[in-house]
């Protein structure tokens, strides 16, 4: 019997945002426990050059790797834009999840006119990765089928969604201004491409209704994210047994933190929704530190 | 004849929200020459720990003191309150003038009903660095008054400021819900304390008159510390020739950045209220860098 299966997944973000993922991931498979790395020294990765955040991925990721995990996830949009590639070099032995992979393949399968809207950060949009992922989908999956995408950038969503401005006139008013221009379009499966943007999902699935004649399904990179790892873990047979009763919540998940931990709580528990154990401070040696600066 | 006054003067943020007041000095001394310094790689300062900010305020600081300049502005209201005071103490022979000081002044002077509120980011409300920089003031000048103070942190405002939503529904909404407490006060004078709220003073304006029985008048720090920063260079005969025809705004002022300047740009001419000369990346070399992860 392995043990390798008892092993933590590791979860890694630039802040809060990736607690949506951990919270999928959580509730999908009760049973695993999950070590949290959010690097909040660095927030937000979003505006950062390529090579700072991956160097930011791989560094972060090796602290998680020396805690002892059996799988890595990367719960940030830009660290996975920016860092999978490279993290799947330096570590060949370990499974690795992006978020923007499982998404984007969910969002092929669904669609059915042939139209995907993906909103993100203004970096996650100019960076044009989910457009890439989808087409290489399209080729790996040899699909012939051609899909239309339309990406709109909504900065305003993660203070939004940090501050806890979930619902009503304000997030509501800002969703319709970014979402209207879907209107002229025949886009049935948007992609949140952001892991704060399921914070704000019941206020876009209200924007949408009230825009689009038809129904747009929203795709949540959370969610996908977490059903990969779930698929990946059983391949691999490194599930943890599921006969004995789960743990409580916030006994599985253990938070490190590269900033001082007090400003993580409040938000934290928000983008959690429950409970979590006080986060542990950790530095994190930038090696390979080509920059002197940074 | 001294050629200290041909330097420039050095003005330092962590991003764009100092170019507010450099906006405000250029037009007040039309003459002067700058130097901007926006330590983007580090952005935002607002939840770094104090000893922290207060070595980037130091490092940047030297850069600036390197490059030849006159007097320096620390144009950021967090290195202001965390960094100001080390300045002061590495560098006696130049005078160093944060944004708190001289707005809180202003406010001490000009509130006849002896009621001043301060709007800032949660850093700077929490650190209440403007009711300890107020309390001071009444001390040193010995005045026979009492002031009551209410703060409120309004963080939403710098990504609407940043995103260019300054005027409309939504920026008014999210005033009116931050500022509506001020309705049971008396508070007749208002800091704008970040130096991104000069870019919403016409909404804050709007909203207060709709809130408040009385005239509120807004204090802005960008205004104020030009003017601080006038008095000083006059004082310490610093300022430049005057008579002859001052240079185009645009060649007045040298920007540097720590991060790519590609993404500064842009939210940087919305900022200064006009076009601005291509910013120079600069790399700053952390001293005394007893983190071994920052």
């Amino acid at each position: 019997m392995s043990t390798k299966k008892n092993l933590p997944i590791g979860v890694f973000d630039s802040g809060v945002g990736g607690l949506t993922v951990t919270r999928a991931i959580t509730e999908l498979l009760p049973h695993e426990q999950i070590i949290y790395l959010g690097d909040t020294a660095r927030v937000p990765y979003g505006n950062r050059g390529a090579d700072t955040v991956r160097r930011y991925a791989l560094n972060a990721s090796k602290l998680l790797i020396n805690e002892g995990i059996k799988a890595l996830v990367i719960a940030c949009n830009t660290a996975t834009a920016h860092g999978l590639e490279a993290l799947k070099h330096a570590y060949p032995n370990i499974p690795i999840i992006g978020v923007i992979s499982p998404v984007s393949r969910e969002a092929v399968m669904r669609t059915e006119r042939g139209a995907v809207a993906i909103i993100g950060t203004r970096g996650t949009i100019s960076s044009k990765c989910y457009p890439a992922e989808i087409q290489n989908l399209l080729t790996q999956l040899n699909l012939d089928k051609t899909i239309a995408l339309e990406q709109i950038a909504c900065p305003l969503f993660v203070p939004l969604a940090e501050e806890g401005w979930l619902q009503g006139e304000v997030p509501e008013k800002v969703a319709m201004s970014y979402l209207e221009p879907l209107k002229k379009t025949s886009v049935d499966t948007l992609i949140l491409g952001c892991t704060h943007y399921p914070m704000l999902r019941d206020t876009i699935a209200v924007t949408l209704d009230s825009i689009m004649p038809h129904h747009v399904t929203l795709l949540d990179c959370a969610q996908s994210t977490s059903r990969d790892l779930a698929g990946v873990l059983s391949e691999l047979d490194l599930a943890r047994d599921t006969t004995s009763q789960p743990l409580p919540t916030k006994e599985r998940i253990r938070f490190l933190v590269t900033d001082e931990p007090s400003g993580f709580m409040t938000t934290a528990i928000r983008f959690f929704g429950g409970p979590i154990q006080r986060p542990e401070h950790v530095n994190i040696i930038m090696e390979d530190d080509t920059n002197a600066d940074l």
